[in-house]
């Protein structure tokens, strides 16, 4: 009896030929999981989630809720059979997550989805004997029957108005006609606050914003807890059509949930005033997120999207309630979605676009957003182009061995000399874990520049003490395991006497291999091609683009030169280029603040022309032609062919 | 021990000694009570509300949840102490509902509140790969993002329209923002209804009609349940203060049940398809109804209303779903409530604006509403006064101890010669049992004509056939006992021997006594005080009324030259006066119809301006000049002055 036991996030493999707890499974792969009391299922700090063929007994630290949902104590639930884990964030050791930058072009009058209209409202008298709604109305500035009323509110609204002396608080929804969302007896104007959030295949970023000032009150990100179900969109709807719809649902707003009390708990020390936000004060949330992420946040099933002729439910969804949605904040709050283009060009990518202000700008901007998929849009204030191309995930980590995201210990810059010297610098200056996205652009260009890789990105040079063969082609080591950082064991677990101490993981040497080259150039080949496509399609050159933006979670850090290089950036004048970071969170932010943003995002996805590459032979062509280091007509990148050894 | 026992809507008292049955009781009383079954519980035909100290054994015939709201079964539910019982429509015998005619103005476009949309939604292609909701939007002619779904219809969508191969009916509730309240996979954009109800204190009318073509499909009305509370506005709020509120919301709810219920049974016969309209087949619904009604169905405490300075939550409510209110059609469908002025002017006031037209004419008109309330409104297209008076509801035979509402036997026409001969005519020329409005005002213009009565009302001949003293003021005939009607009693229950079969209770005389008189009087003053009032305010006088406009139930009977001979109605020239019926639910009807009239009836609302009449010293100044036949002031009457004996 053998079966094979899958860790998510870190996506790590480990087969068991005997039944095991999770916890010593984990130890066993090298996954780090909190264990403060040592597996006694105590401490309840070693939740996972698990999916497959395990058992367990119950346990008080878990809400029945939770349990139904597959949530167990690592350290009670054995293994038995082929299972996938996830561990989140908050049981996972050491894994400090990295606040993502983001642009936000400029909102220039503060319109937030809602507002807090602190009024002082005239009491009735005989000579002016309006209604109680009337009343508050006219001291909102809005015409009579203009403020549509929640049953329930308007039904408390007499006492209210009276117990405050005539001196409410009103929180108004803008997001159609204007409705109360809840009314307060005194003055709480001071407090409403927004959440701006970019729902990506991968990751989770939020952010908390005080919608008075427009100020960002607090922000975390984690891994969308969907990736134990797929790491792809594809495989998500896959997943879906299982009669997974719900089960991804409940995934993705565990995510949502978990984001949001980080960033209420971090409210606590970010606010000047040092007062927590509580959930209820959150009224309002913009959400940037690619069609099939939004699909399955709302429910909707997202099959069409997969299957020709690759069509959503909506690319417009209607604004709703967060309790309609599940989403635990004030449970009138609007939750608005910046409009898709696609079913692959999501609101995420028109999220990009609003940060850039290419849609304003007179000047032929290219956007690229290299997330899981790659996304690019050629256009300007008069008109715009946009595709998508299955770039596949290695500037993420994925499909690379030694891949990982942009967190503590990855590697992000790597410099080789002559004699093959690797030199790195590793984010926090951590022992190294792995190679993130602007890692792994340096480690191709500097093998590329150094001679260690030909064209086609294979290794050249003979086996010696970073190159040796792996039986499916050769690998270069980047770091030995030495320098490697130890599979952190808990001190609980090191007490331990028996097998499971002998068993300590030493550090993995981190190499690249021939495998991972070729699919980091087959990213960088589809990314291109598809600017290419977009460009021929209005009869421009690469010389007639006159900014490039480049978003996403791992543009902020990568070293232009070496893109080109690679032939992934075209090779252009270098300051047309500009780094957005996390554009899609600053699109929603924007949308969350500015009803002058939430049209413009309307106008961009009415503007915006898709091209659909899956069925286009030009783009297979341009693709083909995109598979050589930097690119088959060398011509194109002319400073690379310069510096060519 | 002794205790009373109270019959709604007849207002009968009876005062028993020991404990009976309802049936017993109402039998004694002479309030006719369906018992099919002879009183053994087997029929479930006698079903009555009962509020007070009565013990009972559960009846399978009465539902759980009729039980708990107090249904009973009138034979099996024995009476020990003071109780009010309400007997509804359908278990009295003989009381057969006068379907109340009604005037609605032109109506130029059909822009019901809700309509059905059959589409042929083109199928997606590569070439055209927009949303599915983004391709029914086009072929509904929105555009994108305008038109709002409901989630749980959005999680549907996708499968309906391709089920349906892309043809299907849309269900659009035009309120606001167009929103999707069904959708349907075949064509059904043929049945589509509506419904118009008029919420008066006494009587609720309903209309039920096709939203294509307009038509009136079937109408019903019933007493409103909820007067076993309170017969006025002011009776029912009292009610509401002491925690009756959710009883008041359920009892119009069962009203306006019980009236959908029977204009569904209806339809089967009265619509050319024969098929039976369906309560999920109908969408909306439009109300006109007094502030107070209008509260007490939404579940507003009426409370301020009573107190000055008299404020009502909101006199424009805003749009909700019918499943908010519980009001059992299409859960979806909107329930559209007419804007009221004030809290003693309603939406049943703008409603007879509507109905009237006098809002679009150039004339200055007069409208005078005679419902258990009196409303007055005075203006043309350019201004409006209005104003409330608590005229009583003599009119509706409420205060005036032989008075009912005009069904059948009530007389409605008297005339009495110089010999004191009456004769009269009844509604269905059925065997008299009472007198309605029009009927009472015929016999105090009749009585005063034959100098029966001075001007001040009371009766001056001598006691004879048909005059004699009553211990408080004297009395005239108009019916003796052998001309009215022998209170019905079932043939079971004469076939019973004993006690119950020696109580048959004799045909009641039909009289009009001082004090019958002086209520009349009083009403009618105070309208014509609140005309005067009016004008005043404008600086007018009646010869400057170019039109008056009678709207009420009781209008379209009765006959002017009498209504002006006691001072009702002023002595104008006779071809200005124009009857409107039950003018509150034609303006209903309008606004189900057409969003033109909802437009003016938010028109209508800010144009009129509210005159508080109970603090107005001239008011009862005028009221007190009024307190005569026809008036202090003869000359304001010339055409009495010169008939006058």
């Amino acid at each position: 009896m053998s079966f094979q036991v899958r860790f998510f996030p870190k996506n790590v493999d480990i087969t068991l030929d005997a039944p095991a707890t999770v916890l010593e499974a984990a130890f066993t792969a090298g996954v780090e999981i909190n264990s403060a009391c040592g597996g006694k299922g105590d401490c309840g700090r070693c939740k996972v989630l698990v999916e497959g063929k395990a058992e367990s007994h119950h346990s008080d630290k878990i809400s029945k809720e939770d349990w139904n949902r597959g949530w167990r104590l690592a350290c009670t639930t054995r293994l038995t059979g082929d299972t996938a884990v996830f561990v989140p964030e908050e049981s996972r050791v050491g894994d400090l997550q990295i606040y993502e930058s983001f642009t936000a072009g400029e909102v220039s009058e503060m319109t937030p989805l809602t507002t807090a209209n602190y009024v002082e409202v005239p009491p009735p008298t005989l000579d002016d004997n309006r209604g109680d709604v009337e009343r508050v109305c006219a001291s909102l500035g809005l015409d009579d029957g203009a403020l549509h009323i929640p049953l329930d509110m308007l039904r408390d609204l007499p006492k209210i108005v009276r117990d405050s002396g005539w001196r409410i608080t009103a929180m108004v929804d803008r997001t159609g006609r204007p409705t109360l969302l809840d009314i307060n007896n005194w003055d709480t104007s001071g407090r409403n606050f927004g959440i701006a959030l970019d729902i990506g295949t991968t990751t989770v970023v939020l952010a908390l914003v005080d919608l008075r000032t427009g100020k960002v009150v607090a922000q975390a990100s984690d891994y969308n807890k969907q990736i134990m179900c797929g790491e792809d969109v594809l495989a998500r709807i896959a997943f879906a059509e299982d009669g997974g719809l719900e089960r991804l649902r409940q995934l993705i707003l565990e995510s949502i949930d978990y984001l949001i009390s980080q960033v209420v708990i971090l409210s606590e020390v970010c606010r000047p005033d040092g007062r927590k936000v509580c959930r209820e004060e959150v009224t309002a949330m913009a959400i940037a997120g690619n069609t099939t992420m939004v699909h399955l946040l709302m429910g909707l099933h997202p099959k069409q999207i997969r299957y020709d002729p690759y069509v959503s439910v909506t690319n417009v969804p209607p604004v709703y309630k967060a309790k309609e949605l599940d989403i635990k904040i004030h449970p009138e709050a609007p939750i608005y979605f910046v409009p898709g283009r696609a079913s692959y060009v999501g609101g995420d990518i028109v999220a990009d676009v609003l940060s850039s202000g290419m849609h304003l700008s007179d000047k032929v901007s290219l956007l690229i957003d290299v997330g899981t998929n790659g996304e690019v849009v050629l256009g300007n204030r008069d008109w715009m182009v946009s595709c998508s191309c299955s770039a596949g995930p290695a500037f993420e980590g994925g499909e690379v061995a030694s891949g990982m995201r942009a967190m503590t210990g990855a590697i992000e810059k790597i410099s080789i000399d002559r004699d093959l010297n690797v030199t790195y610098r590793t984010i926090r200056d951590d022992r190294p874990r792995g190679i993130c996205g602007s890692g792994l652009i340096d480690a191709v260009s500097e093998m590329f520049a150094r001679g260690i890789i030909d064209k086609k990105g294979k290794i050249q040079i003979a086996n010696g003490d970073r190159v040796r063969d792996t039986g499916d082609g050769k690998e270069f080591v980047i770091a030995f395991s030495k320098e490697t950082k130890e599979a952190s064991v808990s001190l609980a677990m090191k007490a331990k006497s028996g097998i499971w101490g002998a068993k300590t993981v030493q550090g993995k040497e981190i190499t690249i291999t021939d495998g991972d080259i070729l699919n980091i150039i087959r990213t960088k080949a589809a990314l291109y091609a598809a600017c290419d496509v977009l460009l021929e399609s209005m009869e421009m050159r690469f010389d007639d683009v006159e900014k490039v933006y480049i978003a996403g979670g791992f543009g902020n850090y990568i070293d232009i030169e070496k893109a080109i290089n690679i032939g992934l950036l075209p090779d252009i004048p270098r300051d047309r280029f500009t780094f957005l970071g996390n554009a899609a969170l600053g699109g929603a932010f924007m949308t969350l603040l500015s009803s002058e943003k939430r049209a413009e995002a309307l106008a961009v996805y009415e503007k915006m022309t898709y091209l659909e590459l899956t069925t286009s032979n030009a783009f297979f062509d341009r693709f083909t032609s995109s598979l050589f280091l930097p690119h088959t007509d060398i011509e194109r990148f002319p400073s690379v062919k310069s510096r060519a050894p």
